[in-house]
């Protein structure tokens, strides 16, 4: 089986000449679903990892599977106005204007090895905010994965840029 | 170590008279997590579960888990116009106003097991309309489960007089 074959392809969306990468066929394919977590695992197996940050929302999925598997706690990195406890956030640039994230500021204890789970990086604005924000409160971040990158997109750069190790399992050219 | 005491309470949360249960103290704890998805699987171990239905966003997180534990796919529903497919959704009816859901129309082939994942049932309208949903398509829905019941919000009630099994970890009296 090849994880890649596994993930649907969307000609046009949501825009013209934008190719969307579905990961929900990838999840729905228990082989893809299983092989893609025990790949994401494996080389934080050994780390003690004290938690998983997910980010909303499907990086609940594959972080949530992943924290279980390693025996971590999981902590979302939520959109703004989303978590009910005191929160800390960050605001990030988009293409066309900013977006904000959250945390819950209790989530981390300093000095705690903190594993970033996503399904997908792209420009990487999300997932440079979410390594912040973790590191504002004290997380030792000690990497980040995706079960896609698409790497003209400069997102992975962007965080071995902050001196993170990024790990994806399948590279898409193009946007 | 007692699941109900790794769950943080938010009084007048939302609103004056409600006491929030904030579930995301629960994930972060690595025990309780671990504790709480391996109790949820626990039934449906030997019964070959094709999918695992989370329901967004909290749902995500646990149903992740507790698919990847079972060695079945994951299917996420959604908010309105968050999928990229063909979608099939359902309206269902809030306290005020309607909601909807959706989930990609090729998820599930029928015939299918099926469990329903998410972390809290309250008055069980958004449980309901996934399990019609699914169903729709032709799923077996063989049990719904949940981290926290609030049993005098009648969502279990609920979805017992649709013939499906519930099962969840934690009740709390009032809202």
């Amino acid at each position: 089986m090849n994880l890649r074959d596994t993930i649907r392809s969307i000609p046009d969306h949501p825009k013209p000449g934008i190719i969307f990468r579905d990961i929900t066929t990838l999840l729905g394919d228990p082989r893809a679903f299983r092989r893609s977590v025990d790949e994401l695992v494996q080389p934080y197996a050994g780390l003690k990892i004290d938690k998983v940050a997910g980010i909303e929302a499907r990086g609940f999925i594959l972080g949530g599977a992943v924290a279980h598997q390693l025996s971590a706690g999981f902590v979302p990195i939520r959109k703004k106005g989303k978590l009910p406890a005191e929160t800390a956030s960050i605001t990030y640039a988009l293409e066309y204007g900013v977006d904000e994230i959250e945390i819950h500021r209790d989530a981390i204890t300093p000095g705690e090895k903190v594993l970033v789970v996503d399904d997908l990086i792209a420009t990487g604005g999300t997932a440079a905010a979410a390594v912040e924000l973790l590191q504002r409160l004290g997380a030792d971040v000690v990497g980040t994965c995706f079960v896609i990158d698409l790497p003209e997109l400069g997102g992975a750069d962007k965080l071995r840029a902050m001196k993170v190790p990024v790990r994806s399992l399948v590279a898409f050219e193009g946007h």
